[in-house]
């Protein structure tokens, strides 16, 4: 197989089907989801066989626990992924969508109209049903999608890809508009990611090595966020009750998200009061605590934070803890150790918490509330295709408007330039 | 001098400043911003004696005439600099500014605030009000910004540079917030296009030629367009008084200007009609016309259109003129030869113009209008830095927020995920 031309045709074909794609009515790309999540329920145990094959063959060659843990799909993980596709059927369509007008000086009308990227690669790991998400938000948007899936998952992945095509032809739409690639080799990606005519943004989706190997070879944009070392900021005005109420639900809901909490910053101030309790929650849920000097000498037992920890996105139940001097020695140690995902301060002064928002340069910086909100849910987009560090085009959740564009409109009547 | 080593120094201090400059207020920004304008005026005779220096080495060199000619810089080009930067300092501040907030079912209120992108990089040829212009709208947006001039333009680039320097230090901004490349060495190019750790985006500001090779290379996201091939559609509802003037102005306004017109498409059945007095008035203005085998059926002594023509942005008084069989043809030649830049359909007909407007892939669709009103100024950004023909984060006339991202921000009382 020649991956090379293999690729191309995708693209070539995908960019064609885009064109169409691009025009569909609301109808037409709802009929094409609400198909898909039936047969996506019809064809079960279809799904689950394929799948069995490629946890056999995940075992067979080592694949580590996580992984496999991540690669079974199970009877209710069926369910939940014909239930993601009708969620996205129920979502106005963006495409478009005019809006922004203004009347100017020269009498004509200006606006703004939202239409497709054209052409989205999503490349993931293991999960198969990041094959059905993905193909529904790029549908959804208006967008031709080609999915690369992980090698793990490739029978998987190629029964969904059949259910797509079956989905879009029905509705009347161009299989093409969803393509699965169908080779396992990695040439396939350094492919994808350097087509610049073909394809107009890459969305990867995966761990912190797939996203920085792309990240160092794409030559297409891509939406992406490297890691989540997300911060708390406890202020001298911090209310203590909302201080342990949010650190907890921060770190602890969930250890393995982006959005969790890895490191607490405390004003001098009131660390003597506040991280007495805070540690003895942390320690009631089994929670390593890493701290600074200061830390230490207020929380006996605590193992010393090196300056790696502070950089460290542990997506496990350690925190790293420093107290600081004031709100300014709070923003500069986030800019510089946050990946930029999401941090907040728990404060009830008005002007440190508006300082906060202004200087704290991540994608999502919040008062008295959990960095757990960071989520395309919660934030009232209704899916999200993943979580942006960058600033270019889409910052933070990531939902079907981060899959489009705005182009100008203009209205005249004979409207000539003097 | 080691380019490396020089460019990642300027690299690491326009992040440095970028910190600062983020936060900066309005009145600071402002404060730099007529201090330049002032300093400008103040200056002339040692700018007009700088550009002198470059004219005399340029002519020496044998540089082309239209080469020198946009060199030049004029007793009135040096007002024109000045009243520039002080539209900049009169635009709003969008920087800090908070929206679109919505109360969500949890209970926290999510919204946006605009902030800098960080490090802009411009890269433009001759023209020499380019260092103040660019300048300008990258303080006034909060960024730091590296500015590389055409090496035919060093002197004057030099000595405004070292106004920009001394206008920033009188507000109390640090002068690393604007860096002008010292160097003429071409290296400092490739090294600016991919230092991905210290600049955000780049904007080139040139010909074709310029920015095809940077987009290339460059490893940093761009906002750039090619070229401006735009079309007039003159549909079978076009009334015909407002077709002649449409095309009189997209065509013969200003040759040289991105938004003229290159292309005419015109339905069949209405050509007749039409194109005898539209090619009545371009031949009165000198314009020749490159038509299809039935536009030189109807119009006698009319040079046959080649496929190249209609992909050729003339920037001269030069047309290409199609007859169409209807809408379809007139989309799907558009969306095969247009550069994405601007398009206007003429018609009275409302469902034409609506599919016009959704199924034309360009950064400006217009109808009734002339495709000379593709503009910031026009559009109402007060200024633009450039026209992006790309899709991803910012779409035809670009002005301040063009160079701004959104950070989301959230709003609570102590509030936690559930």
């Amino acid at each position: 197989m020649d991956i090379k031309n293999y690729m191309q045709d995708l693209g070539r074909q995908a960019r064609a089907a885009s064109r169409r794609l691009a025009t569909a009515s609301t109808a037409e790309k709802n009929a094409a989801l609400l198909h898909l999540a039936t047969a996506i329920r019809r064809d079960k145990a279809a799904l689950l066989a394929a799948n069995a094959e490629d946890l056999a063959a995940a075992r067979a060659s080592g694949l580590e626990p996580a992984m496999v843990d991540r690669l079974t799909l199970t009877d209710k993980g069926v369910d939940n992924m014909a239930e993601g596709v009708e969620q996205v059927a129920k979502l106005p369509d963006p495409i478009g969508e005019m809006g922004e007008f203004k009347f100017r000086p020269s009498g004509i009308q200006v606006g703004k109209m939202r239409v497709p990227l054209g052409v989205i690669g999503i490349i993931y790991e293991a999960r198969p049903n990041v094959t059905a998400d993905a193909a529904a938000l790029c549908l959804k948007s208006g967008n031709a999608a080609i999915l690369r899936g992980g090698s793990e998952a490739i029978h998987c992945n190629r029964a969904i890809a059949a259910l797509i095509d079956e989905a879009l032809l029905a509705a009347g739409l161009p299989a093409e508009a969803v393509q699965v690639v169908a080779t396992t080799d990695r040439a396939a990606v350094g492919e994808l990611i350097t087509m610049r005519e073909f394809v107009d943004v890459i969305v990867p989706r995966g761990g912190k090595g797939l996203i920085a190997r792309l990240l160092a070879e794409s030559r297409v944009p891509m939406i992406q966020h490297l890691d989540g070392n997300c911060h708390v900021y406890l202020e001298t005005d911090a209310d203590p009750a909302k201080a342990l109420k949010i650190v907890e639900n921060a770190k602890t809901q969930r250890y393995g998200t982006c959005n969790t909490a890895e490191s607490l910053l405390v004003d001098r101030a009131v660390a003597a009061a506040l991280l007495p309790p805070i540690a003895a929650m942390l320690a009631g849920k089994g929670v390593e605590i890493r701290g600074c000097a200061e830390t230490c000498a207020l929380l006996p037992n605590t193992v010393a934070a090196s300056d790696e920890d502070y950089a460290t996105e542990f997506l496990a139940p350690i925190i790293s803890v420093k107290v600081v001097a004031g709100i300014d020695e709070a923003i500069a140690h986030i800019n510089r150790y946050s990946s930029g995902h999401t941090e907040a301060i728990v404060t009830d002064n008005h002007p440190k918490a508006m300082r906060f928002l202004r200087e704290v340069d991540s994608a999502s910086v919040m008062v008295n509330a959990s960095t757990r909100f960071a989520d395309g849910f919660e934030y009232g987009l209704g899916a999200e295709i993943g979580i942006s560090t960058d600033k270019i085009h889409a910052r933070g959740p990531v939902g079907l408007d981060g899959l489009t564009s705005q182009k100008w409109i203009v209205f005249g009547d004979g409207h000539v330039r003097s």
